[in-house]
């Protein structure tokens, strides 16, 4: 018997939590004040959006428990690190994450770059560290992730998003811009997930890159819903920052209702995307529905 | 015949040179700003000490060339973005580097996070595609520049090397500080370079662990030394700064004279190490020398 989504994901972000504590460093190994703002702003918060696409895209191909704890914990940490350097006063200058003091503020400014470095080696040394799965398809996975970390992925969306604050984008350099900077870690997600379970062929690999790129779309046309219309407290971070910052957003350039009836269609089209794998892909389904539908 | 040292050492230079500006993302590739200054940053100059090591290895176990080449480059990127974040304001805070401006002062601040943070992901997957090796001693490869770049290597070094500001530290302390922030990644070098051409016993490891252990000492004792005399044209980037900046050096604890024949001692201690290779590692030897005996 299948258990109930809410139940799923609860237990997921429990697992997941509890791997993150032990693939950090431990609190008591030195440099100390590294280790201890690691765990800081790693653990005991974030909605775990991409292990929850790992866990469910594993579930569909039958994946080991440990690799995908491994694997969803290295792509948590590319995800935390990256949010530590884009809080840095030289980025967004943000005060507030997960509702809690950025690691600059609670701890200073040369500490946060560290972190975020140091996060940033600890998710290859997690990942190359998962022995469960056959060398050749690990060696796979790791390329997977570097490409999604990097300039050709997340770096490279970052540093257009920096170059693109007072311009005017089409929807068009927004779609890219989002693609690499938010997109690329969502669909890593999708594709470590399944990798940990099996050699995937080539339709496989085509179906759950179109549902991945739905899903990454959708998630930014609601961040920018939400940062349009949530308050800080909602969501954990200071809201209206885009708009304040002078950054496009779908918002910005579609207007609230067109941005909200774009989210739904791409919701629509991540459940077409999973056609081929019937029923086992209800997790996946499950998730498009929650990013499109959820309210921080 | 065996070429005489200096041009071998030119030779790997060049060599290393020219797959960094393959292995770099090309820069008519967008994002054009991020990928010109990661280029800007890691061509064109510096001594290349860890791919010298890394070849001088890989000699001594007969790696192939192209997974030298990845291997150099890999470890040369890392070295570099550690490089870039450490010139930011809110680390040293230096306005140059190899004789140039450094990233933040080029480009600016928000591109120097991003250009280090791309170089290290681009080190991994450039890395990750060596595909002459086998699958699984390449994910050891990977683990082991992880652990290097890591909390337990070069980022806890720093870490610790920041903390360290202002404090007088035994000859120990600094000593294991320099063991993680320059001796992690020096290490990595010349078992990456010997991993790259065959699986190593217990015994090759800990002999060339030896070696790397008085050669990365003896690097930074010779660093405090060109330091403390050097000028800030001779070593291409700004001498005294440690003296300034009130961090403890080798020099700062021993004094001058005490510095050098402590290098000296390491320089023999490093040949020793090599006994049980014979004259095949005549390339690793001739380096322990050239550390010890460099003038900038």
């Amino acid at each position: 018997m299948t258990v109930p989504f809410e139940q799923w994901m609860k237990s997921v972000q429990a697992t997941v939590e509890e791997a993150l504590g032990g693939y950090l460093p431990a609190a008591n190994a030195v440099p100390l004040k590294l280790h201890d703002a690691m765990r800081y702003t790693a653990l005991g918060g974030g909605k775990r959006v991409r292990p929850l696409l790992l866990y469910a895209a594993g579930d569909l191909f039958g994946a080991d428990a440990g690799t995908l704890a491994r694997a969803a914990c290295a792509l948590e940490m590319i995800h935390v690190y990256s949010l530590v350097h884009d809080d840095m006063p030289c980025m967004d200058d943000d005060a507030l994450r997960r509702g809690k003091p950025t690691v600059h503020v609670a701890y200073d400014e040369a500490t946060a770059l560290l972190v975020g470095d140091a996060l940033q080696a600890q998710a290859f040394m997690v990942l190359a560290e998962a022995d469960a799965v056959a060398p050749a398809r690990l060696v796979g996975m790791l390329r997977l992730l570097a490409h999604a970390a990097g300039s050709g992925g997340m770096c490279g969306g970052q540093a257009i998003d920096l170059d693109s604050v007072g311009l005017m984008l089409t929807l068009e350099q927004l779609e890219q811009m989002h693609q690499l900077k938010t997109g690329a870690l969502l669909r890593a997600a999708v594709v470590l997930g399944a990798l940990a379970g099996a050699d995937l062929s080539a339709e496989q690999i085509k179906a759950l890159d179109t549902y991945s790129k739905a899903v990454g779309l959708a998630f930014q046309v609601v961040d920018d819903v939400l940062d349009a219309t949530a308050d800080s407290a909602t969501l954990g971070k200071t809201a209206g920052k885009d708009a304040a910052a002078n950054k496009p957003t779908y918002v910005s350039i579609l207007g609230l209702e067109q941005s909200r009836a774009l989210a739904e269609k791409l919701r629509c089209d991540a459940h077409e995307a999973l056609a081929p794998f019937g029923d086992k892909a209800c997790r996946l389904r499950q998730l498009a529905d929650l990013i499109v539908q959820r309210k921080a």
